[in-house]
């Protein structure tokens, strides 16, 4: 037996999230199906982190053990050709037979992408969450910088989470406006409107922990809370005060190191 | 009666293309549509460039005369506002009765993306061509420079296309390596393959003209052509000598300049 490390990227749009369910179309029983013929067995692909329905990845990571003595070149060659082109294997690297791709992250970033004012690109529409009004952005960082060290995030957390800290670690948490150049190499050379990108890297993330700081982020860059209603919602420990969770088409599971 | 310049974008991969038939989906249809509810009648939309099934736009243009007296900022909000997401109206200018986006065209810019070696991310997947092979790009560049001038590019019209001349002028092609910078920023920080994005802009264009020079290219950038080759096609007005049509999702109608 061995254990691969699979870094995968994803479009989030039809699926159910990246954890196997009994019926819905997700990522984690998509890979584990192509991976069937070749393993011959059903081998569990574990991912470093649980992306929701409708959430996109641009590098999760997630770690297999396996008996087939396939090439890590052509296996990443026969999953992405059994693969529906929604889910591709980015890169394979064989692992220490203890790797976990959950246990052993130290850290993840998240994107989060949000078109402000004027019209969404059509090419973007899957990608980013559209705020209609312009955003206050350097007001958004400065709310942006109260998260970053180690709070308990339970005002960020979905309700009924049951885990057994709450606590977690920020490490980096900022927004910054895409360049136009970029955003007009692949959105074409008329857009209305600007792109914004939230990174958010962290030791580990709560449910809906991303979404729900980004929800009140924007109302911050809005002008319907500051920047001290973020540090008062965060030291209340109380969900019911951050603003509305925002949208999953915006977020990416950016990147997983360790 | 008042004649607006409208400029559109879309996603066309759910489109039979621009131009109005019996009973698929076109994005001409489409709009006109959605502005039979504001004037009371049905307005005929005039695209500057008939784009075919599968085909993008970042700049569409087209007009249309209507009678309803709405002003441009509140039309464009409600088209917006009706418009399934695939289509959005980036802007909305008055304009002098004459004006037809058809016929006052000066100049037309169409970009073709592809993906070359590695692994299409899958957020876009609908908008390149992904050409397995590195790709030569200095020597597809030489060969794109051929097309530039004036020239009868029967070679690379569409099989049956029936104008009155087959001569265009050509302004600019070439192909260009989209910064790794500006691609990362939109398809995650771990990509593995190349983005090319090939432009070309002209007084007009056959129907397939684009795409049948992309895959010439593309065959020129792989090895199996030549510049040359390039030069010998286009003077033999001879389409049997040309490659085979490039697919339409890596094409969009980038500008279009009156």
């Amino acid at each position: 037996m061995r254990t691969l490390k699979l870094t995968i990227a994803y479009d989030g749009t039809d699926f159910a999230g990246w954890q196997r369910q009994a019926s819905d179309r997700t990522v984690q029983a998509t890979i584990e199906d192509c991976l069937l013929p070749i393993e011959g067995s059903r081998a569990i692909v574990i991912g470093a982190g649980r992306t929701d329905a409708g959430v996109h990845a641009a590098g999760q990571v997630a770690s297999v053990t396996l008996a087939a003595a396939i090439a890590a070149g052509d296996l990443r060659r026969a999953l992405n050709a059994t693969l529906p082109a929604d889910v591709r294997v980015l890169s394979i690297e064989e692992m220490s037979g203890t790797f976990n791709a959950q246990f052993a992250a130290k850290r993840k970033t998240y994107r989060y992408s949000i078109w402000s004012d004027g019209v969404v690109p059509p090419t973007l529409r899957r990608y980013v969450w559209h705020v209609a009004q312009p955003l206050d952005i350097a007001t958004m960082n400065a709310a942006a910088q109260v998260v970053v060290g180690s709070h308990d995030f339970s005002a960020f957390q979905a309700a009924g989470s049951d885990v057994v800290t709450s606590v977690r670690t920020i490490l980096e948490s900022s927004v910054a406006v895409v360049p136009v150049e970029s955003m007009t190499l692949m959105a074409g050379p008329q857009v209305d409107g600007i792109l914004l990108a939230y990174h958010i890297m962290g030791s580990g993330f709560l449910r809906h922990m991303v979404r729900n700081i980004v929800g009140t982020l924007v109302d911050i860059g809005r002008g319907r809370k500051t920047p001290d209603d973020m540090r008062r919602i965060l030291e209340s420990r109380n969900r019911t005060l951050a603003s509305a969770t925002a949208p999953p088409q915006g977020l990416s599971l950016w990147r997983v190191d360790y």
